[in-house]
């Protein structure tokens, strides 16, 4: 079997149309919903980029990991799905973006050179990189564009895009009146991109990815992670006229959310995103655009899945379709993600095992509380590995895949770092207390923020939009001592004990004694006589005498 | 500045005429308190060398760097107090035992080799190795001696001790009837060691010190860490004779201690180690020898003053005494260490700090809450070198070395994984829920045992011989509270974002404008002009229209 993890960026969950959104037409999704199983209720482990694929890269929690913000590299020797699928001889390849930044400080620290192929595992989390290309190629006055090859844009300059960061330029900007009308502006986001449709990123990526369909060989688990439909929100036509204001729903928003807001909720409602989204005008000029992107990573999709079909990979292939966290694209008065309300913290899970088990559960949904932890162990466990548990804090989904009802988790976590935004100093705590907690068990969501503040609590069966914060009101207080201990137990939970397997413990417990380390022994009766043989006999010699004597 | 950093291994802290024993002659620890500054209320991070050790080693808690256990591994990569002191232009040297056990598996598959100076490192916890030896070289049936070299059996081979393993057959055993009598058996700890008393391993090792002392080169950090006065109770001549049953304490116990006792303590109260200790004559036994043991480290603790003061280094160097753990010897129906009663918990630490600054606080006690970790800071700073507090977990000790009161912690944490010992099964836990937490601010100590049980509560004002679990009358619910709130805390604290400072992060706080990530624009009025200004400008060339005529 080969694993196609595929993983989009920024994908709202419920931009779907087999998640019912009411405009968005995701036929290719939607196959696979049909070929597989959807589950409902998954979770980002951080709604942030970075913090949130090191999760998906290591099966570790963002507090286990350490990498908690873009940017934060993933410190040298971490396991990560690379290390546990190659060690079951299934290869695991990267098409496409991770956001990983290399520990270049444990690299030095531990002479790994990166041009070596452990280094160079270490410096792309664990992947061996067929494409790597994260976009978001900046040309500000502290310069980004350069600091890492960029194969979409060496691709663009060989189709004629002349620029030095055509990126920017064509893929990611359109043109008005002969002038440049980049992405990066909301205004921008009705224009077509100036690039060929063929030529822009969604389409680009599929092509590498079946290239490397077609060339790779032994077991594979191939990361195809396409960097759309995440901002600059602007697509290159037709994508771009597919969508307009008739389709923009309704900003999911409420004027309770703003009174007595939580300082946290408060200094992200006031940041500049927010400002942008909670302008009509903005929403109805970037939510088509984002439309449009999800419409087109669809067709990719498409041609994708007819690729394997038509090469008959289909039955040897599990298709996996995420995101690393959503959009509240003016929802709850907030742009971007960053916080837990389901907009993004849930993500899309859809996943096709084509094994005959899997039979009974094609076209249903599960509701079960998943987190994005559990893709590893899936992986591992579908590549015929045995799961490192004491490494891998998620769990393997094949019992929901296979039509069973495991035992399973009482709560979902997702944790926030914002140490290294704005809002640090709104909120006004240290970098090491600008951490948010979400324990959500299905039902109450309860949001923890370290600094001494009071919590967030929500009740999703009484109010599913999640407009009332319950915490507010000093009530409830059960539920949130309960969900506290959730997090606490959680917080103790053993993570760190990477080198020794319960299977290792198991196996060495009681072993000192035959080792001949035998603490609690009076007179040696106490324990088998194989233990003691050693230390009884004759003595050598006697140096005792000669040593009391020079004392003496 | 150099620091001499000396470990004794399982010494009780009350085991010091300084500390208040009532029958131990310690001078030369006294001689270093009068010259330092003793810290009454110092603990271990957890009661267990292993773990306690590489607590000490990397300024981190236990669940933090994961080595929870003897022969848990220290992961690869783990920042040690040697990566510290080195990046400060300081060596780190071990002189003795660190109960290291090696990350194989982390090492092969970051291809480190065992014989470079990386994988010498991280095979050694971060020190580079004057001499290493961990003693106990059992000799089972499962082998355990010659798994490593032993330099001080092949010293005593050079001296004449003819055996395949002379710290069994003379340093740890005596004579009785012309048979070895194997210091394994308590029986036994009233004989004098085979052994001449210059041979025997604390006068061994503090030669060892001396020569690296008088060959080191630059500013130096020496790890001097003596297997004494941990068992095999056995001393040599004359130590085997300065104390007798006159000087064994009464068991501090109480029948109380075993009604109703904590299903953990009971397992413990249980096992072997304990049932020997709970007999006098084992005690009677055991306890002159420890106590010889100890003068014997005392005397030799002496000599390595008196040859600083020879060689004129005692106003340049630091140095510390402390140990990883206590010993129960038959307290609280106890052997052996494990559990967080101060007989087992509590840790002697003396420290003389040899700068001016210091002089203020020259002979006196400080009580305030300190932890094994917070050595490493302390270090740090003295090589003058900024703390990595994104990483070292503890506090820096300065402050009280120089007579000032700092801020300081609320509470101390220690831990304790019992996952490899039978108590596991007698508790009837997973491995993974064989774990304890203490939380003790001063007064009251908390126990927190995984698996669903009741906490353990004392109150050390009103009962400071810990003989009263107030966790049992189902009472003083707010101080559990209390303290369980500071134990989630603790849980949720930021260890593993070890690849970022804070300073790393106020650097970059704001950045992604200037690197030309704008995502929050409407039409760029927003930000000042140089942010956007690579994004104006004529279009290069338009791809729009052909694309447009493409697919109309």
């Amino acid at each position: 079997m080969n694993i196609l993890f595929i993983m989009y960026d920024q994908l709202r969950f419920d931009y779907l149309s087999c998640a019912g959104h009411p405009h968005m037409d995701t036929p290719h999704f939607d196959r696979v919903a049909k070929m597989g199983m959807r589950f409902t209720n998954a979770h980002t482990q951080s709604p942030v980029c970075g913090a949130s694929r090191m999760s998906f890269y290591t099966g570790r929690y963002a507090s286990s990991h350490g990498a908690q913000w873009n940017g934060f590299p993933l410190r040298i020797g971490e396991h990560t799905l690379g290390d546990h699928l190659r060690s079951t001889g299934m290869g695991c390849w990267l098409i496409g973006k991770t956001h990983m930044k290399v520990d270049a400080e444990g690299m030095a620290r531990l002479g790994l050179a990166p041009d070596s192929i452990v280094g160079a595992r270490q410096a792309e989390c664990g992947f061996d990189v067929w494409v790597r290309d994260d976009g978001l190629w900046g040309e500000g006055p502290d310069g980004f564009y350069d600091e890492k090859r960029s194969p979409y844009n060496e691709f663009l300059n060989s189709k004629g895009y002349e620029s030095t960061n055509p990126w920017a330029d064509f893929a990611n900007a359109g043109v008005k009146d002969g002038e440049k009308a980049s992405g990066w502006m909301f205004d921008n986001a009705d224009q077509p991109a100036n690039i060929r449709e063929e030529d822009s990123e969604t389409p680009w990526l599929t092509l590498r990815a079946i290239d490397f369909i077609d060339q790779a060989e032994g077991p594979w688990c191939a990361h195809v992670s396409y960097i759309k439909p995440h901002w600059p929100y602007i697509v290159p036509a037709p994508y771009h006229a597919m969508y307009g204001a008739d389709h923009v729903p309704e900003a999911m928003r409420d004027d309770r959310e703003r009174e007595d807001a939580h300082p946290v909720y408060a200094a992200f409602m006031g940041n500049k995103i927010a400002a942008a989204f909670q302008q009509e005008e903005v929403r109805q000029k970037v939510i088509p655009a984002y439309m449009g992107l999800i419409k087109q990573c669809d067709d990719q999709l498409g041609r994708l899945l007819d690729h394997l079909e038509a090469t008959d990979q289909m039955d040897k292939t599990m298709i996996v379709l995420t995101s690393d966290h959503g959009d509240y694209l003016g929802d709850h008065w907030l742009g971007e993600k960053d916080l837990f309300h389901a907009q993004s913290v849930k993500i899309p899970m859809i996943i096709y095992d084509p094994r005959a088990e899997a039979d009974v559960t094609r076209g249903t949904a599960c509701d079960a509380l998943i987190e994005a932890i559990d893709l590893a162990p899936t992986f591992v466990a579908a590549a015929g590995g045995t799961i490192a548990d004491h490494i891998l804090e998620g769990r393997n989904l094949r019992p929901w895949l296979h039509g069973e009802t495991p035992e399973w988790r009482d709560v979902c976590i997702s944790e926030y770092d914002y140490s290294s935004t704005p809002m640090r100093d709104v909120v006004g705590v240290s970098n090491r207390d600008a951490r948010l907690f979400m324990v959500f068990d299905g039902r109450f969501k309860l949001i923890h923020a370290e600094g001494g503040f009071r919590p967030m609590l929500f009740d999703l069966k009484n109010d599913p939009s999640e407009f009332v914060d319950l915490a507010k009101a000093d009530a409830h207080g059960d539920e949130i001592a309960r969900l506290y201990d959730h997090l606490a137990r959680w917080g103790r939970r053993m993570s760190q004990r990477v080198t020794r397997s319960d299977a290792d413990i198991d196996s060495s417990r009681g072993k000192s004694g035959r080792r001949g380390i035998l603490p609690f022994l009076k007179d040696g009766t106490e324990v088998p006589e194989a233990l003691t043989k050693a230390y009884r006999g004759p003595a050598k010699q006697t140096f005792v005498a000669q040593s009391q004597k020079k004392d003496g």
